[in-house]
């Protein structure tokens, strides 16, 4: 049915560990969530997002029951690195794929809490700002910020969107947000454990691009 | 020495043909020229040109000996693909990759004539600016000009350019245009014969992105 229904995210176990076979089978669907916004200037995004994946897919098939978690990934980099690391490894490439990751949740939260712009209810630019805010602004220095606003204007409509997300078919818009409602539940709780362990393990960093 | 000094592209033939594995050889050693801009927006746009080179070399593997010129492929495909061509294969790889060489060649040959901002001598927004509009800016939408206008904010200064291009070393400006001079000779008549030939060949189209 929808591009993110069919690809649901795991509920996470009490010690909210993320299984990393099954976080990769799930996240290998979400750069196509770019083509959803219908324009080649989020191909550089999609590839940046395929990277990081590729990056922690390749450290995990090095040793699939030494990294059978994200958490195994990222301590065991932390032994193995010394005073490179965090920036370094899939560690690194977690750390901004987590920010990617955030920046959907945010955005589809906020279209399925129909949050819009009274002016222009057809446009989902204040839905993007804000995830955009959130998840990544402060990672970004002026210029790609002010390749960020220029971009902006090249979101779609609602309605596109939505289409896009429903594999090209015309759905309801209620209808749709349902779904996203549904995926969201353990898509969120699996990103909000990705951060909690970023801030336990002391992983997370700061720098801007 | 230089990084364009160690790559020089070879004299061409009196019938103007281009040896395609010389030239995928040559070629290989442009996209580090992105880096030489010093900024990570560039990254984008190594990526594509690294793109068309790959599939410009995936044609030439399949058999070396009927792909041997550029005129070659080119002329096959035209052959082979009847209406989608001339948007299709190494023919739409090599028609925007012949863009991005002129771009550099039009950048490179107006440091080495000494245009410049004669209010800001050390920066090259001038010659990329003209670099852009004559090789590129036709073939992009209004968004992909206004997110070029902000990616120009992030240009080197003029002496970090030269020292990047001359392999980190610090050589004096003079020396670097020499170098430039004499790799421009035979890089600008070879991107000549591709320009020419799309023309005869009728294989250039002017959608833009
Ligand atoms: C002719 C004119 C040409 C002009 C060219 C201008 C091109 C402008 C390019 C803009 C930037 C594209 C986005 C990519 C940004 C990336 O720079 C950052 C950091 O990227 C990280 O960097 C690390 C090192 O520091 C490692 O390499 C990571 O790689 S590693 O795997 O090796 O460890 C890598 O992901 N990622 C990011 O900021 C993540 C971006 C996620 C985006 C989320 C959605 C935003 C949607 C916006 C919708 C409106
Ligand atoms: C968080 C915020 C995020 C915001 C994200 C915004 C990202 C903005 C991205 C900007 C665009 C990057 C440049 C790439 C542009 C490309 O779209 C075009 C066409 O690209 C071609 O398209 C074809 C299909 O039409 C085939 O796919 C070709 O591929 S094929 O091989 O498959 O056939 C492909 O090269 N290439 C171009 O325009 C070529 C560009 C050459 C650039 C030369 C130098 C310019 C230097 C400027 C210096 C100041």
């Amino acid at each position: 049915m929808s591009l993110l229904m069919d690809n649901q995210f795991g509920e996470l176990p009490v010690d909210k560990s993320v299984d990393t076979k099954f976080f990769l089978e799930s996240v290998a669907y979400l750069p196509p969530f770019f083509d959803c916004l219908g324009s080649k200037v989020f191909v550089p995004i999609k590839s940046d997002i395929s990277g990081n994946i590729t990056k922690i897919r390749s450290v995990y098939d090095k040793d699939p029951a030494k990294y059978a978690t994200l958490q195994q990934i990222v301590e065991s980099e932390k032994e193995a690195y010394g005073t490179e690391w965090p920036k370094v490894g899939a560690t690194l490439a977690l750390m901004w794929l987590k920010r990617g990751l955030r920046f959907i949740q945010i955005l589809l939260q906020s279209l399925a809490d129909g949050e819009k712009d009274e002016n222009n209810p057809n446009l989902i630019r204040v839905n993007i700002t804000k995830a955009y805010d959130q998840a990544l602004k402060k990672y970004h220095g002026w210029l790609v910020q002010k390749i960020f606003k220029a971009a902006l204007l090249a979101a779609p409509y609602k309605s596109d969107f939505i289409k896009a997300l429903s594999k090209g078919q015309e759905v309801r818009e209620e209808d749709c947000m349902a779904s996203v409602r549904q995926f969201l539940i353990n898509y969120t709780a699996t990103v909000d454990a990705i951060y909690e362990m970023y801030t336990t393990l002391n992983a997370e960093l700061d720098y801007s691009v």
